[in-house]
C-alpha cells in the first residue's frame, strides 16, 4: 500500500468516526505528540489536544447533527507530513476541508482539520482514485 | 532566526504581498515543485499552480478588493513542513486560514492555503510571539 494510499485510509478513519459519532475513534486517529489544532466552521480556531478533543466531544455527542460524507479527496504527500482537500457533504449542503496528518511510526495521525463553506463539488478526476495496488 | 520565526516571516510576506496587491511578489512565494493547492472562500478547491496563480491573478487584480492584515499567527512545525494558523482581518470582518509552508533549501514556500468566514480573534496570546532573538 502506498503512503499515499495510507493516507488516504486515515482521512477515510477521519469521516467515519465523524458519521459514526464514535469519539474514542475520533479520539484515536488525532495525534498525541503534535500541538494539534482544529478549525470548525463558523468557529474561533482551537489549538491544543484538550480544546480540540472537547470540541469533538460536544459535537459528536449532538444526537441532531448531520451526517458527513467525504467526496473528491486529494492527498498531497510532503515526506512525513501530508495534506487531504477534500468536500464533506452534509445536511443537503457541502463545506470544503484541509486535513493534515503526520506519519508517527507506521501510522498518520491527524493534526489539524479545517472545513468551511463550499460550493458543490466538480466531478472527481481520475487522479483523485489512486491506484490501491501501488 | 529559529525556524519557526523563519516560516512567520514566510506567511507575513504572503500577507504583505496580499494587501500590496502584488503579483510577481505572491507568485515568488508559492512553491516551483510541489502540487500547490487553495481554498478562497466559497470558492471550490484549486490544485496544481496554473489555476492557483491563475486565481491570484485575478484576486490582485482586482481594485476593489478589501485590504487585508494577519492577526494572532500560530505556527506548527512538523520538521521540514509547518502550517501556520492565523486571522485575517479585512474588509470589517474577519476570516481563519490554514497557511502550509515547505522548507525547500533556504526558504519557506508556501503550498497550501484554506481561508474561511470566522468569529473575531481572541486576544493573542504571549506564546503566538516567538522570541525573535531564538
Amino acid at each position: 500500500m502506498s503512503q499515499q494510499v495510507a493516507v488516504l485510509f486515515a482521512n477515510e478513519a477521519f469521516y467515519v468516526a465523524f458519521a459514526a459519532c464514535d469519539y474514542r475513534a475520533m479520539d484515536a486517529l488525532w495525534s498525541g505528540r503534535e500541538r494539534v489544532s482544529c478549525i470548525h466552521p463558523g468557529w474561533n480556531a482551537l489549538a491544543g489536544r484538550d480544546a480540540v478533543m472537547q470540541s469533538w466531544r460536544a459535537i459528536l455527542a449532538n444526537p441532531g447533527a448531520p451526517r458527513v460524507g467525504c467526496r473528491n479527496a486529494l492527498v498531497h504527500m510532503l515526506d512525513d507530513t501530508a495534506y487531504v482537500v477534500c468536500y464533506e457533504a452534509i445536511d443537503g449542503g457541502f463545506l470544503v476541508a484541509t486535513n493534515v496528518f503526520v506519519r508517527e511510526g507506521g501510522d498518520w495521525m491527524m493534526v489539524h482539520h479545517q472545513a468551511g463553506a463550499a460550493p458543490p463539488p466538480p466531478p472527481e478526476q481520475p487522479d483523485e482514485r489512486p491506484d490501491l495496488l501501488q
